[in-house]
């Protein structure tokens, strides 16, 4: 470059010459995204529009209009889930294209049918996710002595936030959809600190209290009425690899939690381990085995020391 | 259903029978919130400008208008809190319509006043919120060798920002307004991680560094120049239940921290009991009785092996 | 106040004595951000825009037009680059005029000099940039057995959401950025709960699952192929004070975790400590020394009990 | 003013002058709205949302949900109105009490009790609304040779636009309601340059071709199948004044056009004058007296020249 | 209705009834729009957006992105076609479904394929269109005394804006969209009361000034040079029916203009007239026969007064 | 081209010929607005809200924050006049910038000086322009039988928006500001159809009734006390071309419209004429002479005649 370049020049040279570099195939063949049949991505934007649909249709009254009486719920109800059918309807098929394998000869009609048939689902089941809804609303408000009413844990709970997309995305993941229930719950996740996987199972009456970095991994079993805290984790310890040392999936890793079982803060319980019904387990316990009914198990008692020793830790 | 309907009759077969189906007062009765006196909910979107408003009253020139100067401050602080009563008003007067009890006789009148008041007591708080604000401020910067400035510390800190939002909502929760204090500290733990209930009482010179999945339970009280990491909770251990099996409400059950305490990341600390002054935590401490002052209190030390003996964790 | 005062008149007089008590030096002085040579505080909206618009660049298709093949893709990444240099250019100038320590005297010049600086040295880094992402990339796709496909984890996973944040803000610290590679990752902090200084200097093929609560220090020196789970704290203990009793910056002070280690949830791990190359760290442990290489280090074993007991923790 | 006062002085000085000034009572007494009741100004925005989606009721599938089916209609229909309801009444309200003349004393139970009714008619009334607004459709499709369908008339004509606004507000204009009937029209008067004001009646199958500069005064009669164009006047001449020397309000002044009238564009028709049924009127005709059934008015012929004589007009 | 109703079940009745009536098939029939195909409106927001971007590509640096360079504008430019080409391909594809005649049985792919072979000739069309605007900028320029600089008229002109929008909708409608054309020249209509439809013919160095209720026929034919001022009408007088007594579509009824024509404001010309090459009309004119070139037209001498006689008009 | 080619590969082929094609200098030179200065356009979003904000100043209550009283008055008109004060500095600077013939070695300090000088002259001058639109509203009031209250004329009425606009803008023009009036009154052109350039000299108690299509001359002078109807031209006949036969700039063209003086609607008066104080101007007149005071001007009676003969016009 000559001196006599300005620097107006100096900068679309360097321009040009970075979008090359980064118009080069090898550059972007691992991180691009190209459309495939024409379907552009799920959209995250509309996904977090269509699941404060579904808290409008599960909680009414609390989301969505905030003045519907019985005598118009029918209209309101009908209009909102016939909005969500249709738009949860394209989601999915995005989320199957962004699954397609064979983006060059797949018959696209086949994946449209399929997020029909999926979206058809997720309706039929509204009732029965609100029902389930109802006793962990109960369980939130009788876990919690600052709990004043149902409806504050409705309206304010992270706990109901993250468990009613929980319930909407497990009943999407266990109809097939795939991605969607993924995003839908790391929304949850970014919102409220709570990261449950869409394929865990959970019974009724489930309450997180807190919940910040609690963390439900994908093979989990959760009985009835489990009561859990802030920073606990279900997860997984080492796991096997297939021949190109990849991690084999779909092997259930992760804990089996019966019912009736308390979990506090910070607890750690990796692998397919069962902590038997009618448990508690204390903050901060690091756990990697079975633990038989009623048991309770908590952390060895910590080191203390007078400061007259020096500085601090 | 004949095999002559097509899919579309089909499907607005099945959104009708679900509609028919949440429609019943037994599907919603306790999910349902119906509005009350014709008030509606609480706006959380409202509530979030308002915090915001006070954000810029409290730290003017960082936040609202940036170039604001001594010379027409005075303008800037005025309307802003102009707006901010008379928003604020209407929200507590919501908040209190939410929590009436007798949603058909009462007289609206006097929660109308009430809300008044409250917001008057809010008004004439904020010179000593912002006092005790500086003083955090000044333990943010002092306590982080990444600190480079109070602004920095102020414009970018989570816990400038929730104990912003905490000492707002503490002062509304000692005026007696329900329901909203709870959903300003909500907006600051899906924000920030940091959880701190609205009821707890805390020292000037406070600051959580990081602070991610910190929790400070309802009846905590903690004194000055105190600081804590990320993933502290300050929680309750098992609580009394009344006749009906539910948690007796508003009873001490969190800890007490004296004054120049410091809690390291991930300790849990639960029930009623004292941290004494200039006492250090370590972390991931699992902690249910009382510390005398200057104690340093840490975790046994951890096993540790070489790797030969397979293949890990 | 006489008796004769109107509801109205009160609240319009402790609006005013509010106001002058709020607009006395004495009051403000600490928390008022006067803008210095008429430029405004960086804007946290304008910099959530630029980190969006070079995920576009970094990650095209997943982020900004979905639609783009790679026979249009150099129009979208020459335009996209153009808006981020120029909007980033302004940013840095504010964050350098933020930071100033002389308001009244200095060249502006020399700010606006030095911004265009570093702006270009952004642009140039961008390819390197995503050449490390995609090795994260694959970390993260190989490092979950949850994990579908590479697209998966670009477009879901918050580990990749939060590192991306924190490669182009250490690229901007690197390049002498004030302020800016704090407020970018701070988004990321918030977003996702994970809380990567900019001045922490990590190699490729890092990934965090889950992520919430992690703390990764100013400081911190960690190698290629690092896994680390939800909790972790990389930080710092106690620290050299100066001679104003003011914790002295800049002074090595995090761990340095070496190639291929993993660290499961919870950890804490603090000071100047180095963890060996291969080594796999135990959820809960709280560490504050060396360990060696292929070290495998937990927790100690929990005390367990059966309920018969007593009624719990 | 000394010399030595620098620019930012003088400038704070001058607009605390200018303020004073404008908060003198002198100058704001007659331009300053003092909110009566506590109640706000009518919202031109909710009213334009209103609009919307009374648009969306009456023409379903044109305007609102774009995929509504008339198995699902029922839903849509019922939801939509049930929010104008409560949202018109709220307006209604609102321009009741703007035009309150005792802002002091007066009951405001009555006012609310007189928007609810009100807005119960506007609701019994779109039936009505719907019935003579399909006629209009009809008579621009008829009207237009360049008219491709009746959708295109209802989705792009001005004259459907103006004239669905009008209707509207014609009915809430004969309810009683104030102010608000006005704010519509002038919506579709800026919109579309056609200014019906409420107060005017007009039959069915109405049509106002381009309609830029067309008005229609407050006490016209207009018949059923008139056919008007752009720049139309349909106005009052003088008007008689009251002993205060201010125009006497509501005497009727402005023109009846009786059945299958055609008026061309830019007639200035003044006065309450009669138009006989079936007339035509030409372009740019001052007319300001009856004109008989069946009657063909137009402009006399213009002088013309060869341009040899001078540079033109 | 029993006594006993109380106001709310009145009004939950009242809504049933009117939706009732409303959802009836003899209520909706001619102005519900039933979705064909699937496929939804076409989007006036959408369209705006594009006519925006087109603007940004005809006049770069006055719309969308203003520091763009003869070094970066390849980039803005192709990005902006692309994000153009997406765009209005999918606009006329409603555009064409919505005209469509058989809702039924079509193959929708053909419309598929003609909406993406008319958005083809819009792209190629672009630089011919850029072309020609550039003549009309430069009459604007000449045409008007209060004009300062040729920037002057494109960012300000309301002539320059509604030209555009022609120019762009003429080239569809000569491809052969339908609606989509006539849409974006009512954009145009609406926001500068200029009034141009798509299929006129109109030579270069158009220019109208003022423009507010001029309005330029489907079939009218305009030479080069041609000025135009506000509230010209060139329209149809009265027009052929068919067998049905509708208007016959497509007859050529509105004036030919030939070069360097120019017509004063308020002018009325009506009727497939020729207005001879270099004429003059003056304002006001009622026009409905041909007029040789080089003519000029006024209005005859106005009647005058003095004001002894009466009390005015 | 060959025929293997796919639409893909045609489409971006062509693409890129049109992209070259628009990028040549010869395309671009006269409609590419390449930034002086690193200053950008003026933007018509911030004009926009500049003008809200001095309506909310001028008109208190009706615009802006609706619940101020007079002991809130000074907080909310000094931070709003603050805030348009930094805003108008802003923008007139970029219109001088927009003007600026030397865009290469000009200081611009200059420029930003003066920009600050205008907007300061600006500030001082509000008073005198709310002293002025007061006369305006009274005026509006008086001369429109259907006006029901001063409040109705400030809030419905398009005249006082766009006289408002029109005193704002002539200010600005009077203390030297290029552009930025036009752009103003524009604004106010395209919502009402009102189109008065900034340059006209127009006394107090003026009303436009209705007003669309309206033109009012940039050397018009008009009296105190006029009234003028929609559609009247005050404008420019023939003009005299300079040397390169381009319009000479700035010569008095337009009407001079003495006091007391109603114009009907369509009356086209051009040229340098005098409108003697008094007269009233009938509607449609086209007017090229002067008129002495309490002169009565109409059009010629039309000509009339029955249907019998013919089919109309």
């Amino acid at each position: 470059m000559t001196n006599g370049m300005n620097s107006n020049g100096r900068y679309e040279d360097r321009l040009d010459r970075v979008v090359e570099e980064l118009c080069h195939p090898s550059s972007y063949e691992t991180v691009f995204q190209r459309a495939s049949h024409d379907v552009p991505m799920p959209s995250i934007e509309a996904l977090g529009e269509i699941v404060e649909l579904l808290r409008a249709v599960l909680f009414p009254g609390y989301y969505g209009q905030s003045d519907l009486t019985p005598g118009t719920m029918r209209y309101y109800l009908g209009s909102t889930i016939d909005r969500i059918f249709s738009q949860v309807t394209e989601q999915i098929n995005r989320g199957l294209c962004f699954s397609c394998d064979d983006p060059g000869t797949v018959d696209c009609g086949v994946c449209e049918l399929r997020a029909h048939e999926i979206a058809m689902g997720l309706l039929s089941g509204l009732p029965a996710i609100r029902r389930v809804l109802t006793t962990d609303v109960q369980a939130a408000f009788e876990g919690d002595p600052a709990a004043k009413s149902y409806g504050e844990t409705i309206y304010c709970y992270p706990s109901i936030r993250a468990v009613t997309n929980f319930r909407i995305a497990h009943e999407l993941y266990r109809l097939g959809a795939p991605l969607i229930p993924r995003i839908i719950s790391e929304m949850a996740h970014s919102e409220t600190g709570i990261d449950i996987h869409p394929g865990a199972r959970i019974g009724g009456r489930f309450f997180i209290d807190h919940g910040t970095g609690t963390v439900v991994g994908e093979t989990c079993v959760i009985g009835e009425n489990v009561r859990i805290y802030q920073g606990v984790t279900l997860g997984a310890k080492s796991f096997p690899l297939d021949e190109q040392g990849r991690p084999m999936k779909g092997i259930p890793r992760h804990p089996v939690v019966e019912d009736d079982v308390i979990i506090y803060s910070g607890a750690t319980i990796l692998g397919r381990v069962t902590i038997g019904r009618g448990s508690e387990i204390g903050g901060n316990v690091w756990l990697t085995h079975d633990v038989p009914p009623q048991s309770r198990v908590y952390q060895g008692r910590a080191e203390e020391h007078r400061f007259t020793d020096g500085e601090g830790i």
